[in-house]
């Protein structure tokens, strides 16, 4: 068997057409929606993401403006900018591109946005109201993309058994959260593992779905599978291949002898990846959505 | 085997204790602690497990008072109250007792306390720091009790594989969460079922440790065990007793035959429920704590 690779850029390509129709109608009414992005310093990674999270912007008529401060903002600076953007009509959506330099309180800056104006549902109102089953808010990014990409490919996970390698807040806890919902496209059986889960292939060997975002390579190899089962691959890690100009290539988590067992599989790039930055549209424009509606 | 049972009353006593010395020790600093319990309508079991606690905070030297609405209040009433007693400095800590009748919108009044009054851990603030992995505010009292009941038992579930039956925002989800916590107490790896999974039993006769929230006598029977696990138990169910004046009696979710597979089981009455009512103790003397220290 080979595994069958599921498109994340053609999933994402739907999501982001559907995206500008909504910003169309938004725009009809006298709404166009915003996204304030800021960065802190120059993380080369940092600038690079934002750029394209601009670009996808403009892609969809999502406007955007990017912020960035010195390496040697202080916390108070970060926190100020966050509250004049709390307070731009401009913009519906914030993003704190993180990390921070080390003087900046991360949590502290995400809890000082507004959590109607949080584009990547990480404020603790967003996460508290997703913890309750309220799904109507924003997301974090990546495990909605998770979500939709099993959505968009078929794959309904109610009663079947999902393993999710990875418990951060970014993507494992609130991704378990989500596929234990009793909801459509959810109602799955999930079991979180982790660095301190002795024997990982004891669970993965058992499970339908496993959605790895461990962010080490070889997580899961063909041996820790069963036939058939559906690997998503969350995790984005860096190998040397002294080859390439760069001197590194980009794997996931999961061993390349996966896709001999599986039935479906996430590949490196073009899987995940575009999903996640495609939620990050659909958190902006849901967000202008429900200002328009005066929510 | 015979099962050993949790001394959930013996367990809360202590803790008790180690609340009534905090207390003690607020006072000489000059804060009185103070729960504020609200009861709208004539629920009997709202009545009695406010009562209970109202004397659970005399025990420990916590003021309190219960504020009563008829059932035909109003949405507003109720979040009028609510924002009266955010203002009211003799109270650290506000418990809206659930259910309330049917035109009150629970959510909207949870969400309308100060998150650092939220006494039962529900306002979505806490439940997003739960999720986060910040274990300082309020946690929702039962999956606290249960996490205290095993440490005070010496059960550590580190390493184990902790299967949780149930899946509600009161108990199973918070609980998946704090058991999967890279933390002293817990590094669990966990298994979320509920009423979607469609063998109960492939996943319970895998577990180290058993956590049963589902409401529904039976739902674990010794054929679901495997020899030496531990059995949480926090379902209550009436069952026909004709011969009791009640005409009912109260028992868990595991049925009888568990306890003779068992290492420890927590009893009907006596396990997870004064464990329960002990964390609200703790809850409302760690907020008057936190405002003590002007947090």
């Amino acid at each position: 068997m080979t595994a069958q690779l599921i498109d994340g850029n053609a999933i994402a390509a739907q999501i982001k057409a559907d995206v500008a129709s909504r910003v169309v109608a938004l725009k009809a009414k006298g709404t166009a929606p915003g996204l304030a992005a800021i960065i802190v310093g120059d993380n080369a990674a940092s600038i690079s993401y934002v750029s394209g999270k601009a670009a996808d912007c403009a892609e969809v008529g999502i406007f955007s403006e990017t912020f960035r401060l010195p390496e040697t903002a202080t916390h108070e600076d970060v926190v100020r900018l966050i509250e004049r953007l709390n307070a731009d009509d401009r913009f519906h959506a914030i993003l704190p591109q993180l990390p921070m330099p080390r003087q900046v309180r991360e949590q502290e800056v995400i809890d000082a946005m507004l959590a109607r104006k949080d584009a990547d549902g990480l404020h603790p109102v967003n996460l508290g109201r997703l913890l309750r089953g309220e799904l109507d808010g924003a997301i974090p990014c990546t495990p909605h993309g998770v979500m939709e990409l099993l959505r968009a490919t078929g794959i309904d996970p109610a009663g079947k058994h999902v393993v999710v390698v990875g418990r951060s807040t970014l993507v494992g806890r609130p991704l378990a959260v989500l596929l234990s919902n009793k909801a459509a496209g959810a109602n799955a059986t999930v079991t979180i593992c982790h660095t301190g889960t002795k024997d990982l292939g004891q669970f993965t060997r058992e499970a339908d779905i496993v959605v790895l975002a461990a962010g080490h390579v070889n997580t899961l190899t063909a041996a820790m599978c069963r036939p058939g089962v559906v690997v998503i691959d969350v995790g984005v890690n860096r190998v040397d291949a002294p080859t390439r100009p760069s001197g590194y290539r980009l794997v996931g988590d999961a061993a390349m002898d996966v896709r001999e067992v599986a039935s479906y599989v996430t590949p490196y790039t073009g899987g995940v990846g575009p999903m996640t930055r495609a939620m990050l549209l659909v958190n902006t424009v849901r967000a202008a959505e429900k200002l328009a509606r005066g929510e």
